[in-house]
């Protein structure tokens, strides 16, 4: 190397400790990259992905939201630069959609559109961050919450979402967390990853939770509607004379499209609490330096939001509902894994790995590695999403896909299931 | 407002006081959005927009890359979640693009594709943001590096242009500014805000100085071969082997798509010392946490880049010389304007206001807003660019529109006019 240049440090991610390390950085992504890595070549069946909630594989998106799209490009009207909240007449799009939902209608002024929802989190976490701030977040939850909290400094602190009770908030934990310093905490509705949907009685303990504490919520609804059980889904916003919320959402998941990168932050604040607070100022500058949405799907936004047919949203549905009963009638079969709660609603679950019954894996990451490398099947370790030796498992592929990976991952067990002494 | 959220504090922006303030979050949008309240509803003539340098307004993309996205769309192959450094094959199209210029061939691993070039931006300044580490700005230069290093407490030093010698880099003073704790120098050829394209010979200086200083180059080559005066456009990368040069670039100046968001960054470095200094591995890691280019757009790239046709590009640049021609022309006819250097390239040049013909105007903040109340014509203050009192002017427009606006600009001047006394 270069003598002038030897004499410079390494420079190491943000150069901060405590940001360094492999905590700060852990995505979904990242995961499934390493995770690959193990396939072995020679394995000709083929890999069983079951890691990455990207439903695209095996769901696809309406003719009518492609067409949306390319009317959009051949008017050439959407090449052009997207103000910094959004078109305003996608934010008008997105106002009028959550409202269907809510006792009261959003004004567009409340929506700013986003790169996907992952923009959504990086926008609302780095407005938060301040020196001495907190924030609540699920155990398990979503990863990006706490890459992007270590990123910008943000003090994080964790609630347990309990197995035992249907993965519900552990409320009184979020009493004995939160201090003056605590601003807010993130819920995750219907769960990423344990797959549950709340109940509207558990979100208004939650919402009085919050107000008691003087925290508002955020409200991450990627998932809203897809739900397959028997709870229906409930926006936050609907308790919004409790709590300030603000809703994050996108139409990555229910239109099959993660690709397209559209996603929003929505601020239900009838009693302007997160005005006074500045918090929407703050959404406002950050955007001007922010990555936006493309402009073309902004503007096919009003058009998909209004008219996809209900037939796809049931059928897509349908198939979830299939493949969760495939997945979890195969799981009680499988005695190195126990699912105790059946999904309800996502695209993913959580299973505990039942140590007891293996011998030769030390820990929910050793079992990915090996289960990619023996068997091509593709899992994401709990630990990613803060619950070590359990497992995330993506069911939204096609059914055979899924029989024939829950198959492999029998195999595994029993090949490493435990000796007699 | 509710008591227990009384409690809390006004949450600053980032919550830093370097942060916050109005310096740090400045940025051509912003101030656009600003500029544009002050347009007075009864003007019936229109407003003349030549502040941002956002081309779509008069000049199209190809039907061709339109097509080729919708080929994508319908395709129903590219609404999945992109892998972090972007689809394999938009990697390998930007490396075979970029070598056509360069004497060596970029392997594609040397590519990341972001969303557009404010994301390559973001992207390369969070990376160098090290605790004690500083970059070296050009000064006029592109709002965008110093609000994110603003943001990202990446302290920044400034160099200057000079228009004297038609904006090029002051090369001494970047040998006074540097120290040890010097990572970087930005430069942005051809140069925004000025207009000017630096000689093969210039670059060639500017590497050795980095190279001397043990400093690499970030290369903000956004508008890349859109040059119409006697320089042609020259790569950064092809001194690389002088000086390692990180370029950025994006679809959206020369193929007119701005909000498709679509840019990259490209690592040219021979001797592998970004590697050595981990910046690419802090690179990929910050990539698997970012918002990522949409995935319909990264899979129509290769069509994009390989088969627009020369006779689109020519004939953009012909409008463009012929603009830069009416506006070159008109302003040495407007006595309170003064433009040094007529524009080589971009779409932008910087023109100094001349304070010694009108009175009752402050500074260029103050010529920009009593000009959108009294002509609704916008221009962007100097100011925002890092060069008080000066104005940067847009000319990628229509030629009467431009021709309009110049005539109304001149008008402004005339009727503020400094007296006889």
């Amino acid at each position: 190397m270069e003598k002038g240049y030897k004499k410079k440090k390494k420079w190491n991610f943000n150069g901060n400790e405590e940001v360094n390390g492999s905590t700060s950085t852990i995505s979904v992504r990242g995961v499934y990259n390493k995770l690959t890595e193990n396939i072995k070549k020679e394995d000709k069946r083929g890999v069983v992905r079951l890691c990455r909630a990207d439903p695209t594989d095996f769901f696809k998106t309406t003719n009518h939201a492609s067409h949306a799209i390319a009317q959009a490009l051949h008017s050439f009207h959407f090449n052009c630069y997207s103000p910094s909240g959004g078109l305003p007449k996608a934010r008008r799009a997105v106002a009028d959609y959550l409202s269907s939902d809510l006792p009261y209608k959003l004004p567009p002024e409340n929506i700013f559109i986003t790169s996907g929802c992952t923009g959504a989190i990086n926008i609302i976490i780095t407005v938060l961050a301040c020196h001495g701030a907190n924030i609540l977040l699920p155990r398990p939850g979503y990863p990006q919450y706490e890459s992007r909290a270590a990123f910008c400094r943000l003090q994080v602190r964790h609630f347990d979402l309990l197995p035992e009770k249907g993965w519900e908030v552990d409320l009184d934990s979020i009493e004995a967390l939160a201090d003056e310093n605590t601003v807010a905490m993130v819920l995750i509705n219907p769960s990423n990853p344990c797959g549950n949907v709340f109940s509207y009685q558990h979100l208004q303990k939650v919402a009085e939770t919050a107000r008691k504490l003087g925290i508002f919520v955020i409200s991450d609804e990627v998932y809203a509607h897809i739900t397959f059980g028997s709870k229906p889904f409930v926006p936050m916003g609907v308790f919004a004379s409790i709590v300030p919320v603000i809703t994050l959402g996108s139409l990555s998941k229910r239109w099959v499209v993660p690709g397209w990168r559209l996603g929003w932050i929505a601020t239900c604040d009838p009693d302007e609490i997160l005005q006074h607070m500045e918090i929407v100022t703050n959404i406002r500058n950050y955007l001007d330096i922010s990555c936006s949405s493309p402009t073309i799907v902004q503007a096919a936004l009003p058009q998909i939001l209004a008219k996809t047919n209900d037939d796809f949203y049931t059928k897509n549905l349908d198939i979830m509902r299939e493949t969760v009963n495939i997945f979890y009638d195969r799981c009680k079969d499988i005695p190195c894994l126990t699912c105790s709660h059946k999904p309800e609603g996502t695209m993913v679950v959580m299973v505990q790995i039942n140590f007891s019954q293996i011998e030769g894996i030390a820990d929910d990451v050793d079992f990915c590695t090996m289960l990619a490398k023996e068997e091509s099947v593709i899992l994401l370790p709990g630990v990613t999403v803060g619950l070590k030796n359990w497992i995330r498992i993506t069911f939204a592929v096609d059914p055979c896909e899924l029989e024939e990976g829950l198959s492999r991952i029998k195999a595994f067990g029993l090949r490493h299931a435990k000796k007699l002494s």
